[in-house]
């Protein structure tokens, strides 16, 4: 049985530990902070991996902000960082449909249901959608709605691709529209399938609860570009040219952002104690995702300078 | 194997057939209209079934729809019946409430997710509820909002059920304040779980996507009060005081209308070949849900008198 290795307090292992790795992929709230509160220690932990000559970029699960957005997140919590080293699903979204998917126009126009950050990033990697946060959306759906979308005269025929994120304005008419554009044959996609969203202490309905009912529908799973899902792991490659063997996923969640790093297969898992996941979740017996190394809280890492 | 007996065109078998039963569930779109057409000589199909003393009862997974609201519908579509004869999930689902459930006031309020049927169904039983198409839900989330759904001040300690059906204004606020209510341990119901609701030829989001959510983020099955759910066969037989044994199940779709009278241990069900399934579909290899007869339209029940 594969046994996770603690880590705190002990600086020679530490040091081996870093010493593995040129790459760190940070989860953040869980690892970083905590809803608005940032752990002891982290800009200083950051900046000493960074003084290390270690590259670290944050992968966020996130649909609704775009790399900037979440750049300044990150400032207003004191981490300083550059919108390069960030990785939110909106952004792998935008970057698979428009690099590995590569539909051919005109016929690759994205209908999203979710909020700016989706449209944001589309809107840098040039690929043309609608929906969204389109104000004549957000409305009640109408007998001639119903019409218009049974006959077609409603949808627009260069729709080739739905992508569902966390939509805090979803409704009847997007999810009826998002259906429509599916049965005709559109692929379908999703930023992520995290079923819930932790804020202020408790849970709301997360990204992969708006695409459910599509799914429940449809009959038809989603490409998820988000963790753990590993087209993610393959934009991030793509994106950083990283030697997988030499990077680390850090993070709380066993379920999303352990088993990423294992199944991508990269050199490194540590798990954090800040968040989600326990320790006994990996020690219970038949425990199918197991970190290589745990530490208490992400700074222990400066345990090696000690 | 069990094989459907073919009834159309042979008198004496449908004689035989009709005199075995007192009661007659009908299922509506599909057997008696499709979309807004009526089928052919329905009205009087009925009217030979009434006159030789046979109860008919309209049964149907429309949750948006008080009995009265169908009454009207069933009146437009030029059948004559009386509110009594109709069942309807909005109505199943207020009868199980206050009958079967029957938790003691005041924590049995109701927080609806769905449109009037259910709210005049509730009144009409005396069940307390809130949300269902209050105006003050019709909008979006503040932050206000999450936060006084994490600390339970924008919950109403009363709430001891949460019930879903089709709802054309569903939102993000209202998924939310179901799933909190659920996560307090209100007991969870749905109308009815169908996937889709057709209409104009084609599928929109029917009742059991906008539960799915719920079940999706709480990781619970509501009981659901319509067909094929026994809950509604037994609100049906509390009712009628039917015996099940005199009792046939009439419907277009086998794994809801034809499942249910199996399921309900009825003396027979009767499935016609005016709506989704075909006669293919029970006759495949390995098919697990075979109607005991079968007729082209329910019309050709008339074939007795001829």
């Amino acid at each position: 049985m594969v046994q996770a290795k603690y880590l705190t307090g002990d600086s020679a292992a530490i040091n081996e530990f870093i010493d593995q790795f040129d790459v760190f992929l940070l989860d953040c709230d869980g690892v970083l902070w905590s809803g608005d509160h940032l752990f002891e220690g982290i800009p200083e932990t950051l900046e000493m991996l960074r003084s290390r000559g270690k590259r670290v970029v944050f992968v966020t699960n996130n649909s609704t902000k775009s790399r900037p957005d979440y750049q300044k997140k990150l400032t207003a919590m004191g981490i300083p960082s550059n919108v390069e080293e960030i990785f939110a699903s909106a952004y792998s979204s935008a970057i698979y449909i428009s690099r590995i998917l590569a539909l051919p126009a005109p016929k690759n126009k994205v209908f999203v249901i979710g909020e700016s950050g989706i449209e944001s990033e589309l809107r840098t990697e040039n690929v043309p959608f609608i929906g969204g946060t389109d104000p004549a959306l957000q409305r009640d759906m109408t007998p001639e709605d119903f019409k218009g979308l049974a006959d077609g005269s409603l949808l627009d025929p260069d729709v080739g691709i739905v992508l569902a994120g966390l939509d805090f304005h979803i409704n009847y008419l997007k999810l009826s529209l998002g259906f429509q554009y599916l049965q005709r044959g559109a692929k379908f996609l999703a930023t992520n399938l995290d079923s819930t969203l932790p804020m202020n202490h408790t849970f709301f309905p997360g990204a992969g609860s708006i695409s459910i009912p599509l799914i429940h529908m449809s009959g038809q799973q989603p490409t998820a570009l988000g963790k753990p899902s590993q087209a993610m792991m393959d934009a991030i490659e793509g994106k950083f040219k990283l030697d997988r063997a030499r990077t680390c996923m850090v993070g709380d969640r066993l379920n999303t952002d352990i088993q990423f790093g294992i199944e991508g297969k990269l050199g490194g898992t540590l798990a954090v104690l800040t968040g989600v996941s326990r320790k006994e979740d990996w020690e219970a017996e038949g425990a199918e995702v197991v970190p290589a190394h745990y530490v208490d809280t992400l700074s222990d890492l400066r345990g090696s300078t000690a």
